[in-house]
């Protein structure tokens, strides 16, 4: 994994970000997203809410920037033994943490935003797709075309559904779609 | 299609919707959305801003609503002669609606509120999409199934890849993703 783009860390633009983070990580955990505000998010943090305007803009930035964080994997997907098995797992994986409070809310700031975060978002998940065909043998449509088929069967369906509120995949299903993707990338 | 849901025609609730709607949408051409404040949006229509706090909470939900009259359909999908040839119609037409700026705000209006319209956004979609599933030969996975294989294949990757900001699909892509669910609703 390339290291997180940001601040120079321990740099003072990085302490006021992390600052910032924290406050607000720990305003989400005690009340209502819609009763928090650029002042109070300041004050917790030690700063002055100028500083946030000047850097973030808004408090939909504030929250979508919090967002990318908790959105941001932190390992390499995990290996299973075949190109199926680890997608299989990620997919699992990534329903399960999406569906959660935590996984929805962070989707919901994250599409809020207007910023580059949405792409961003998406680049995390491209990211770990590519990694795991990469490791397996060539196949009919490339890495770039298997990536795009997980991407339009697999991540889209679990994102689509957890967005507007329809019932969630089943993790059967997931395997199903890794199933079809792969059968498709190959085929084409 | 049935009858929207909300208020007696032509009674004070929903003459006040009405004007709420109407400036709502007048400022929204005019201005940033950041911009915009409810007691705007009650000066414009000329109501008092309680009266919008009292029955829409905040303007992330007044902007949700606005956004799901937008989205409604407002004909039943167009007959082309074939079951594929409708649903390609519908999903393409479909796609250059939500890909237009209005679209993608209406999208991520909706998405934002924390209330019932993202699902009935999707119901929307799934309305139209059994419409046309309905007029056609029985399929193997039944008209449910294959409506299911009509949302996680077409609609989900159309609206995944606007909200996240990747490239949107193309129309030829379109006819394809199309051709790919009806077949696999047959043969399941």
């Amino acid at each position: 994994m390339s290291p997180a783009p940001g601040p120079r860390p321990g740099g003072r633009s990085a302490r006021i970000q992390q600052a910032v983070h924290a406050s607000t990580r720990k305003l989400l955990d005690e009340r209502d997203r819609a009763d928090i505000t650029v002042p109070m998010i300041a004050a917790d943090a030690g700063i002055t809410p100028s500083t946030i305007y000047r850097r973030w803009g808004d408090i939909t930035e504030v929250f979508a920037d919090v967002a990318i964080e908790r959105l941001r994997p932190d390992t390499p997907p995990r290996e299973t033994g075949s190109v199926r098995g680890d997608l299989v797992a990620w997919a699992q994986e990534y329903l399960e943490e999406m569906s959660s409070p935590v996984g929805r809310a962070a989707l919901r700031d994250v599409v809020m935003s207007g910023e580059t975060n949405p792409l961003q978002c998406a680049t995390f998940c491209r990211t770990q797709i590519e990694t795991i065909v990469g490791r397996g043998e060539p196949v009919a449509s490339g890495v770039q075309g298997a990536v795009e088929h997980v991407i339009d069967h697999v991540v889209a369906p679990i994102i689509y559904r957890i967005l507007f509120d329809l019932d969630p995949l089943e993790p059967d299903r997931v395997e199903v779609l890794v199933d079809q993707a792969l059968d498709a990338a190959v085929r084409v």
